[in-house]
């Protein structure tokens, strides 16, 4: 049976690749962490030759005729003399290699410079346009994006809705068809919840994690925490951003920031645990595949699932702060020495409308994500135009969550995804934390004693089993075929609306209703 | 006169390979600072890859059928139908690049691979023979690459001796005729001086160097420092690493490192101020001819008559401390509170004879440098065989310094240089000092004023003369040309001998001689 050698040629032309893009991903890096003010020019240009250059050599005609020794390059199917000789993970690889060259080439040259260009363009007037809450300067370059995004979506091909196009990118397999009803089932049990929550007698009390926290003190704990996870720091670091992310250039140097406020401790705190998810999952990636789709993450949802499993299945745990907690007020002595480790759990746990995505809670977050989803959608199909966005925004924000944004920067410019034409991401949140619930009931399950490790702070037995079950196969399996694989069944919202069913039940004292009953 | 717009092409072909070297620094940068411990291994993989590429895409077919429209790509002379047309940058331009092209032609790439490869297996082993004091170990790579270098000599062609070819590698239009009676004339001063240093009955008192200095004090101490000197930390930073140096991706974006220990104040001090002055070169450098030679360094004599320059001539100076000593005082007050201005100038310019080079006073340095030049010199031109070096290199230690190193880590292992292959890069420092001496006597001619204001703190007059003199011309002169246009005479060894005299004479309460008489 041939295996990996076969593939020699191909495979150490893709590292190559693959290192011009790690070699952008340091310059971004940089970018977002330490490079100086006022270099930002030579920075775009440094990465845009980088960018085209590992795009031009990966749809070479070299990667070509490399693929096509053992598939047919029009449809992707495994030459019928290679069928029987190659084992898994090859077949896996070249599928993989295969969708992403044929995605690739489908895009001509000239349209996506077009496209990075406006990107590129598009972002520092969105910038602009949210410091001043002035969307009618960033309309011009949103319908632009818009138009290209839906040639994009020509140029890829696809079924039913050109939105399709768009989420396949970065879901493969997702489509419209299939997040519609998961979306519909979802939010009927969110609203139902976020009213019995809203009129709630027992509200938590929150200012004690507004109160003054060394900025220093709150870092090191973050990272006595990313530690405790199991994130490897021989191989990563912490660092500070404006916005906290995940980066990796292999996995050997997987790094996450975060950023710190004095008077907001949650912020820190949940950001290196989020990007600790994400990057244990770069980190348990498998070396000896690098540079291909098997050292590669299946998808964003999946990403998600990750940093959101440890934010909140783990990180907003009652185990975890069980652990945690003495540590903590150890820490900050005056802030927290007089304030009970329930006080805190619940305040950590608050669930109330707001206005802002990356600040709200676990659950209303996916009516925030629902809002995007009907809107994108909308604005893709065609139903909708740009110029009405700050009036569809607010109504839906309004129906959603029952809150009006007092004006468009809090709102329909909030987010820098439209910037820089990244239509068809938000959805991958929820399915994110959808995937987390799943398979950390799976894991539950297949770890008798979860529970009470995390609560001993030992995390290590939940970090194995994610390596098995999910980090160490890349993109061998499918989004789809990998839930199925580990937890028995095909992706499904009720573990997910059965933990916030008990959390929130217990915490704001409802009785929880069987979630398979339509309350409305 | 057609002017740089007739490149264009040219220089925009230029300005892209340039952002591939630009990452690869960006990546060797992180590598010295800020990188995870265990990602070593692919960082070298990533900067090969960039190297290669950038050095594939230099040698091209493309640059060299730009390069014929304008000059005869054998000779590197100017079309006769471009002669009158081209204005002096243009010229300079076409035969910088040229010259660099020509050069990079020589070489196969199957050698440049091989040499490259053993550098870097070199320079691992060399790591380790210096950590356990044993070159047995290091010899047998150190004799490939002798043979390698001879070789490289071979490839790129020279007159006379094979080390002239290397030479030019790092300091161009340098010949080992011109160094000689340069390095001998230089040698029967300063060991003059040595003497009448190791015999005078006054010696400083450097053990109030030596107390304990909080090293964060100090890093903010050099910060303040290199803001006086017009370092822009808007287009640069200020880091850490194991050993000092800069770099730059654009003169927008220029980084200097220094290294900090709590109990030798002048360490991090002196490396702030040297690489401060590199640094101010690479952001005086013009951005508009960026990615071609005008805006590359002349050679690396003159960048390190820059840093010298800074070090020695300002930094060492008492009109620099005049200024910064009470402000020193006031941050280091019980440490340096009872020490008078005076004893601390003379503390900070001690000479004696040591034996690591990095750490040796102005003037014993260049003995360091004279012998690694005479060493080299002989294994080049193949008169004395590697593994005779440790004798040697002791002996010629002793013959210099009157000692003798204790152990090759302290001797003939000590430096990086010969794993990287760097034969012939010694001597620009010793260049450098002279370089500096003539340009500083200059500015002092042009700015009368100039010991005034650096009593004062002010440096912008001095930076902006070296601004104006030196580094906003990048390499349209060669250095020959430059010092001879800004100080009206040729390369002379006399300006930094007086500097010497004068400081020495002055401290050590010798009278000082004419130096133009041979003393022994």
């Amino acid at each position: 049976m041939a295996t990996l050698v076969s593939l020699d040629a191909l495979t150490s032309k893709l590292r190559e690749i693959h290192h011009l893009r790690d070699a952008a991903a340091v310059l971004s890096w940089d970018q977002e962490t330490y490079m100086p003010p006022r270099s930002g020019a030579i920075r775009a240009e440094q990465l845009a030759t980088l960018q085209t250059l590992a795009h031009n050599q990966f749809v070479s005609t070299d990667i070509e005729s490399l693929l096509t020794s053992f598939l047919d390059i029009e449809t992707g199917i495994i030459l019928p003399e290679q069928q029987t000789s190659l084992d898994e993970p090859t077949h896996a690889l070249l599928r993989e290699t295969w969708r992403d060259f044929s995605r690739a080439k489908k895009l001509p040259s000239s349209f996506v410079n077009e496209l990075e260009r406006e990107c590129s363009l598009a972002q520092q007037v969105w910038a602009e346009a949210r410091k001043t809450n002035d969307f009618q300067r960033f309309l011009p370059n949103l319908e632009r994006l818009v138009g290209l995004k839906r040639q994009e979506a020509d140029y890829l091909g696809y079924t039913d809705s050109p939105y399709n196009a768009l989420l396949d990118t970065y879901e493969p397999g997702s489509t419209v068809a299939q997040l519609r009803p998961l979306f519909a089932e979802l939010r009927t049990h969110l609203i139902r919840l976020l009213d019995q929550i809203r009129n709630s007698p027992v509200q938590p009390n929150t200012s004690l994690l507004t109160q003054s926290f060394d900025t220093t003190k709150q870092v090191d704990f973050g990272r006595l925490v990313l530690k405790h996870m199991g994130y490897d720091f021989q191989r990563g670091r912490l660092d500070l951003s404006a916005h906290p992310f995940t980066t990796s250039f292999h996995p050997t140097d997987v790094r996450v920031t975060t950023r710190v406020f004095d008077a907001d401790l949650p912020s820190c705190l949940f950001s290196c645990i989020h990007e600790g998810g994400h990057g244990l999952y770069e980190q348990g990636l498998p070396s000896k595949y690098y540079g291909t789709p098997l050292s590669e993450a299946i998808s964003l949802g999946i990403h998600e699932s990750q940093s959101r499993l440890w934010e909140n299945s783990v990180g907003r745990s009652k185990a975890f702060w069980q652990y945690f907690y003495p540590k903590l007020q150890e820490i900050f002595p005056a802030q927290l020495g007089g304030v009970q480790a329930d006080e805190f759990y619940f305040a950590i746990n608050r669930v109330a409308p707001s206005f802002i995505r990356v600040e709200a809670d676990e659950l209303t977050y996916n009516l925030h994500i629902m809002v995007r989803f009907e809107i994108e959608l909308d604005v893709i199909e065609g139903r909708v135009q740009v110029e009405e966005l700050p009036e569809i925004w607010n109504a839906k924000i309004q129906e959603y969550l029952g809150i009006t944004p007092p004006n468009d920067a809090e709102g329909v410019l909030q987010d820098v995804h439209w910037s820089f034409g990244a239509f068809g991401y938000f959805p991958t949140y929820t399915l994110g934390n959808l995937y987390a619930a799943m398979l950390f009931h799976q894991a539950k399950k297949d770890i008798p004693t979860l529970e009470k490790t995390i609560g001993e702070g030992n995390f290590l037995p939940l970090k194995n089993w994610l390596n098995d079950q999910v980090h160490q196969w890349g993109r061998q399996y499918s989004a789809s075929e990998l839930i199925q694989r580990v937890t028995g069944q095909a992706l499904t919202p009720e573990p997910f609306i059965q933990d916030l069913e008990e959390k929130f039940g217990n915490l704001y004292q409802f009785s929880t209703q069987p979630h398979s009953q339509n309350p409305s």
